[in-house]
């Protein structure tokens, strides 16, 4: 295997489809990221958006093994791997790494609040030094509004510091844009700074960022792609603005159910809508209300591959 | 196996030793249980101050496995068995029950916040469905300073008019009497509520309450059940006094390394001290700090026991 490059660009953090029963689907998982690949973004499976968190570790492992063997390109794969325990986290990344995946997304362990800076460095190191691969690549993530555990920026540092090579990027999922900041005016050499959201991703352009990994690149890739590509471009405000106005009609409703139920919706299969609890299915009445909303923005999904 | 009875008392949520390597210490476990045992105090294995959630559910089970083979009798285990992921609580909870254990306490799913009661509902029915077991007993764990989910009194009395035999107690860490209270004028049939803190042990007796699950009962378990048992006595007042201010001294510090410091100073075993991250030992200064600061209250645990 290739030594795994580092990621920038657009990601999506994949919903995880589930069968009836609540076990994952591994097939319309597949069929998912065939799509969003072909739609240029890259595929951060296992993060908050795929309710990673609610899936046992053995299950992750079983869905990246079916998602390898199914073709999709462990290049492309940028891994959830962040659990509560030592163990988990270490059993679930050395798999990953083993399968190839460009980078893993690292939560801190989120139980215990209030834990020490110290302490959360001796978690990440230690995660690092169990792995002991030279494959491994470290996207920490930030995101206190649910993890309620931070990664501030002085951490990040020390952590690039002693594993340069290994700790190479972040997303950033505070919602505050003075983080990301402050994460840029680091300025780690090579570092990849993701915004969490494509509410931030010119800005993130403009300030030297790496790109975006946004729950909503799982039903407006296309778009979220084109102002990366394009954010030096004369139109980057009004594409911005664009994205806004789609993102700020879902964010209205629970994330993970309203973004399954537009797939569920354009793929014309309610199967698609399944969330695991602690999460509920949106009511019929969210799910209308947030569909008329979409279509008067003029929001379709282009191209759904089967 | 006899049917689980409904529990009563002070119980310890019991501290996890761990090795050099950070894996879990069976031996030193079941040392520490039967300690505790013999100062008349239940065992809540795998509760906050156990750094449960720093384990992994196949570390859980093979504890839970090695206590009960060690013959620590399952009646007096109520085993945490929450987790974030369905499956792992399932799992974790089928086992304890196989093994006889008295109950399961039991953290909601607490990675997303924000979620409904409803989803919450669901989450706790599902695993009830899923382990089907006329032997599950279920005491629930309202922890929200920590888990940031919170299991609400009309969310507890909407379970346990469902699952009338199976939910049959809460564990009250919220530090709220306001809540204690509010649990204990329910008037839900035989149902036990514990406070989280030996704190709130002599309000929570006067309210009917069942007793308390604490972690200071990892090193002051015989005063704290005495007071269990004398709560209606002329000196209730003086020993609740008391127990404060050996809980006030403790938990000037992070409490689960204060706790491992206090054990492993007094059987002279350093190795006690080890904690996985995020948490940190105490530093030499703490431990000197809290040491004598418990000297001066005249504080000694009773009785060690090889």
């Amino acid at each position: 295997m290739a030594i795994p490059e580092r990621l920038a660009g657009v990601l999506s953090p994949v919903v995880t489809p589930f069968k009836d029963d609540l076990s994952p689907d591994p097939e319309r998982l597949v069929q998912h990221c065939r799509w969003l690949l072909s739609q240029n973004v890259g595929l951060a499976v296992f993060g908050t958006t795929s309710e990673a968190n609610s899936l046992s570790v053995e299950e992750k492992i079983s869905l990246l093994d079916q998602l390898v063997d199914a073709g999709i390109e462990s290049s492309r794969l940028l891994s959830g791997t962040g659990h509560c325990a030592l163990t988990d986290t270490v059993k679930l990344t050395t798999h990953a790494v083993s399968l190839g995946c460009a980078g893993m997304l690292m939560l801190p362990p989120f139980y215990y609040k209030d834990v020490s800076d110290d302490g959360l460095y001796r978690s990440f190191a230690e995660i690092i030094e169990r792995v002991g691969s030279n494959d491994l690549r470290v996207y920490l993530y930030h995101i206190p509004p649910i993890a309620h555990v931070s990664i501030p920026p002085h951490l990040v540092e020390r952590l690039v510091t002693q594993y340069p090579e290994t700790v190479v990027g972040i997303k950033d999922s505070s919602g505050d844009w003075d983080n990301t900041d402050a994460l840029l005016q680091l300025g780690l050499d090579d570092f990849r700074v993701f915004a969490g959201s494509e509410t931030f991703l010119l800005q993130n352009m403009r300030g030297g960022g790496a790109g975006c990994i946004s729950a909503t690149a799982n039903i407006n890739p296309a778009a979220i792609h084109d102002l990366y590509e394009n954010w030096q471009s004369e139109t980057a405000e009004t594409m911005q603005a664009e994205l806004d106005a789609v993102r700020s009609t879902v964010e209205k409703y629970p994330m993970i159910p309203a973004l399954k139920s537009i797939i569920g919706n354009l793929r014309g299969e309610a199967q698609w809508e399944t969330v695991r609890p602690p999460l509920l299915t949106l009511a019929d009445d969210q799910k209308s209300e947030l569909l008329d909303a979409l279509h008067e923005l003029d929001f379709q999904m282009p191209d759904l591959i089967d």
